[in-house]
């Protein structure tokens, strides 16, 4: 399949909503969905923008209150600030209370994280469910401070606000759905925040262009977590009536590697269908249920039991820059997007084509009489047509398109344009 | 089991059949059932032959015309013949029609095969269902043509015939059915064509010599592909209802490996069965129904779904003499057709054999008190009669004999004695 | 878990039971039991003793006359004793005929059984199901007799007796049954006799005192193989329509692996509740059915099909001393005790714990609310509470406490504290 180069757009969206400063609610995620909003105008697609209730209860849990946040920093005894969140968001402990405060070295020490393993970093820290305040800055930083008075500055509210998710369903010739989600709830980080957003606005885009849809699709973005309980809350019975495969977009945006996060049983279309796209790349990973910790954590558990794997390119957790001041523009690259966007594109054309399918006469077809087979027979000529013949022979009804790429070793997508040849020579059906 | 050699015996009558001038239909094929069906005279069994005419419309195939081939040969201007069919028959494209012109050498090479990897054999070419002709020498022998004129000769005619079939049903106790099939339709080429129909007369007379058989032998030689599209379109519904297990030889006559060629999901008892005698041997090894190329291709077509598997020394397309002047007589020998008709009779003992056992006694019987046990029980004694145990311990009403031979690692020929060492102590029954 | 240190105590009665001379009948089996039930009587439990005469069938099976041994010996044309069995019990075969009869030296050998390749150690050697006398001692010790006149003497007798066998039932809430099982018919040896009845009899004191037993457990003593067709023979039916799983102890006294020998098919619930114990030692091996030899083969005959496996430290067999004199009580130790002691209290208790879990919120639940969740969230944090999540994950009442220990890699009785506090939080149930 061709598939236009769209990496360049996308980082470039990516870099406009990387300076917003988002949490689990507020105005961050706002203005993010704006931005997106934005891109998708020419197309001539809305998100739907929800907005929850604080309060508002969820399954097990309760909608927060919304975090406003409008300063932010420390400065010494001669007014020389030492951090500031104008400069980087992650120097504020997400959902810190007010402050306002001159303590001596040792107090403001434990209201400071860093990382000590990776000294030069912010790390990303935040405390959604129990009041408190805090700061972050590089571990150089701290170690660098001497002994004196210093002025601890958060202006930041709690206050009954709400939640706030996006989604657009692009209706198909059935109401069977699939399903693409990612989330909006960190600050400035580039690979686990931005390349989420950016490349599922850009399949918005592809799926709006496919000429004849099979499925109808559906794309959610939502803080992560809360608000994937909080959409689960609103739409099980629907999911559970028309949800064929979905998949959760994080980490997308690096050039290292490509990963699947199981579902909770390894077991579903989802996993099925992504892992045949992914044995196509030189290597690939799979992480078992076990290793999960982006959305696909609510869409699998228990009761819940949807369809939904993981798909990252290198996975959250497993690269060194993971939440810290590191995972930014430069972690990530048009490449690397585009590599997601490729891999989704073609998830998105195999399950449009995807049936089981069953030949259509007895014993093998007589190729050679419809131009299909190499008319001499001579050492060696077989091998020509041997990906047509292994598609016949487990073309046998039980075998939907991926099992028989999993059969016969050859991808998925390229088993469309010789299905095609077959069904329009009347040999095989769906 | 004590087998007699045949290993001569049906080395020789491959010498004979080696020489006829077969192709997927005309008198080659018949000539060869001759000397076969002569060979079967003294046990008094005679192939039945049918004849089936062109035109004649099998599943999706149409029964093409009968090749018949006179002369082909080419000579030089000083009427040197350079190639002649006299010499070999693979000298000539399978299914040319005719031609009798002079040509410049640029214009010959246009109508002559030659193999540059293996310069000095002369390839093994056809064009069954496209009507055009050609030579076939040695890339050797094309390179030493200086310039000049050619005369290029092949007198054949493509006339209205039939295609010809031979089959023998030797009648058991039930008609549940064992199928032997090989095919005749190649040119002089030794093991990948006169060692399968060799082994299978060989195995006619084997069958025809067994005091008590449980099943009906079907035994079946046709052209490859066509000729099992054929016999299928003809006895499909007798199959399905009928057949227990089914092999094709081919390629039998070597004596470097042992090969199976599974069924099309490896689940039948076909397959098992095979391979637990072939698990026996030192090695061998195990293609999947992707390096299918035999009439397995056929019976596992889908809507045929027959249990078949294919039998092989060394496999057709593995050994770098295949398709080529140099499958010939000293290929195969007389241990090599031992070997294959060895595997076939132990299977077909087997398979006779076969059953689901169950004990009789709860709990281990006492093997003592029978004489089935030694009497003094000291360090290391119990091994000797282990495989009884063992045999015993999974007589169980679930498993049969190959399905035991795979748990307890012992070969399912020498379960047989032991099973009727039981049966007669009344221990276990079918 | 804390589990009481109860090695000492287990090696003194091993020590206590060691010098009896029992065999597969007789007074040695009967004294073996008085002490056992002497180390009982603090709690107030009494095996019930069972007696079947000589003659009674069971199964394919026959009681054999009781062998009373009163004497057995050999000297020299001096009167020197050579071997005498009040020195070692091993020195006669078990259920000699009695003999008194002058010999040469040649003669004698006849009757003599040694181990050459372990020259230093005397065999053990038995007859019970064909009637002749024998005697055995180190092969150095036959090698050094000088020619000459010898006196073998055998004072014994095959009598109208009796079988013994003991067992206690311990009631739990319900009537389904967790058995235990081990034999008494060896004389001196201490790992393949000795072991198992002592870490039995512990364990018998350990049910007694456990609070609330859900399950009804079942200690059986028996002699090996004609013991356990002998109980099963009496109790077959009960046992199918009670037993939830079973543990054949054998070999339980040394301290240097841990070994399971298999069901049948490997499908039970003791294979799986038992490989789950196991999975968390430094190392296990498993041994499949096949190498059975205690009585687990009984237990897991045709027809017999119940859910019970064998448990070992060194296999039975797989150690060097095994049936010889060797295996004394230098070879066992009070810490290879514990451990076998302890594998089979934790295996208790999980599945006294054991049930299908199912979660009763959905999606995930929020464990901050509870206090079971770090309420700061930042890297790394969160691996505290993944054991916890996974827990939580696969409740989904599919699985039982084995599964999740199997999926998630954390021991089961690791998991009953976490159950626990999540049952109390209403977040799981049975």
């Amino acid at each position: 399949m061709n598939i236009n180069f769209k990496g360049q757009e996308m980082y470039d969206l990516a870099n406009r909503i990387f300076p917003k400063f988002r949490s689990i609610t507020g105005n961050g995620v706002r203005e993010t969905l704006n931005i997106l909003q934005e891109y998708l105008a020419k197309e001539d697609i809305s998100f739907k923008i929800h907005e929850v209730p604080t309060g508002t209860k969820v399954f097990d849990w309760t909608i927060p209150k919304e975090w406003v946040i409008k300063d932010a920093y420390i400065e010494d005894s001669k007014g020389k600030k030492i951090i500031d969140i104008k400069n980087n968001n992650l120097h504020v402990m997400g959902y810190s209370t007010p402050i306002d405060k001159w303590v001596e070295l040792d107090e403001l020490k434990e209201h400071i994280f860093t990382l000590p393993e990776q000294p030069d970093v912010i790390p990303y820290v935040t405390s959604y469910y129990k009041e408190r305040y805090g700061f972050c800055m590089s571990d150089t930083l701290l170690s660098s401070l001497p002994n004196g008075k210093y002025h601890m500055v958060i202006d930041s509210k709690l206050i009954d606000g709400s939640l706030t998710y996006a989604e657009v369903v692009i209706p198909g010739e059935t109401d069977e759905e699939i399903m693409i989600t990612s989330y909006i709830c960190h600050p400035s980080m580039a690979n686990n925040e931005c390349s989420g957003p950016v490349v599922l606005t850009e399949l918005i885009r592809y799926v709006k262009n496919i000429k004849k849809r099979r499925y109808t699709y559906r794309f959610v973005l939502n803080p992560e977590t809360i608000g994937a309980i909080t959409y689960l809350s609103q739409n099980l019975e629907h999911l559970k009536n028309h949800l064929v495969a979905g998949i959760v977009l994080s980490c997308v945006g690096d050039d290292r590697a490509y990963s699947i996060i199981e579902s909770r049983y390894a077991n579903t279309i989802a996993d099925k269908s992504l892992k045949s796209i992914l044995n196509a790349k030189k290597s690939y990973t799979t992480y078992s249920y076990l290793n999960r910790g982006s959305d696909e954590r609510q869409y699998n558990a228990p009761g819940i039991d949807l369809p939904v794997v993981g798909f990252c390119r290198t996975k959250y957790g497993e690269f060194p820059e993971y939440h810290t001041s590191a995972d930014n523009m430069g972690l990530i690259s048009p490449t690397g997007l585009q590599g997601s966007y490729e891999t989704m594109v073609l998830w998105i054309e195999c399950m449009e084509n995807n049936a089981k399918y069953k030949m259509q006469v007895l014993g093998e077809p007589q190729l050679g009489k419809r131009g299909l087979y190499p008319t001499i027979s001579r050492k060696g000529s077989s091998n020509e047509v041997a990906i047509m013949m292994n598609l016949i022979a487990y073309s046998d009804g039980k075998n939907d398109l991926f099992d028989i790429s999993n059969i016969i070793g050859v991808a998925p997508y390229e088993l469309i344009p010789v299905i095609n040849k077959l069904i329009e020579n009347n040999l095989i059906r769906r």
